[in-house]
């Protein structure tokens, strides 16, 4: 199992990224978006195409710069883009759907990441209440 | 772009899935686990490996099973496994973080179904208030 290696396609590319962030999914995979302007919001997969080398890719601990308690963690305690699979996930607001064009709102990530999985976003799935996060998780800048 | 394919390596497995599920970290990766039992709760990706076939990757609507209203979606308004890339997401409760094992509550994976991240859930990212989502998406069954 170790030794297998899964295929990842781009499905898309995040065109620009400003206050409003524009995704363009490719023509082969638009019809994928048929119904997802029926949802408020969804959960973009993106990756961090700047993170993928064999180097960044052994990265297993970090020291989170977005944190104000700057201290050691493990990648999988952290949205760190160092990680053994560069895989970005954000929570976006769905501003408009149109044709191949996705604009949202709240995607922290870079202009020309390639996109990969688009999922609604489902408070039944999703919204988890009462969670606990530890102190040094708070941002030492506006979130 | 299109034609760029990115490698997914395992690095851990479903061992099994009743109740609580029991994910095994592969050693290699389990440094990454570092301070992720701080957290009451993480986001699992993992891998639809029952879907990884050019057939099942090919699909861009469905029907989705488990809702009560059976009408045709996109597979990005769904979350379906059968998707261009079959990455599931599941938020689930941390049970016990253990050496390099995590049980968990909530992950609907099946048994040996690969992980390929975990992610702390951070509600200042992922707890999204004020959802809408279409009527279509109500489940027939308890959720």
């Amino acid at each position: 199992m170790v030794s297998e290696v899964f295929r990842v396609v781009p499905i898309g590319v995040v065109e620009s990224v400003n206050e409003l962030a524009r995704v363009r999914i490719f023509p082969e995979f638009c019809d994928g978006l048929y119904r997802l302007n029926e949802f408020s919001h969804a959960i973009i997969l993106y990756w961090f195409h700047k993170r993928d080398s064999q180097e960044e890719r052994r990265v297993l601990r970090v020291v989170p710069k977005r944190h104000l308690a700057k201290q050691e963690v493990g990648v999988f305690a952290s949205r760190s883009p160092s990680r053994p699979n560069p895989i970005g996930l954000c929570a976006v607001r769905l501003v408009k759907v149109e044709d191949c064009i996705l604009i949202v709102e709240g995607l922290d990530a870079l202009e020309g990441s390639p996109v990969v999985d688009v999922k609604p976003y489902l408070p039944r799935a999703d919204f988890v209440p009462d969670v606990m996060v530890p102190d040094w998780t708070s941002h030492g800048r506006p979130a």
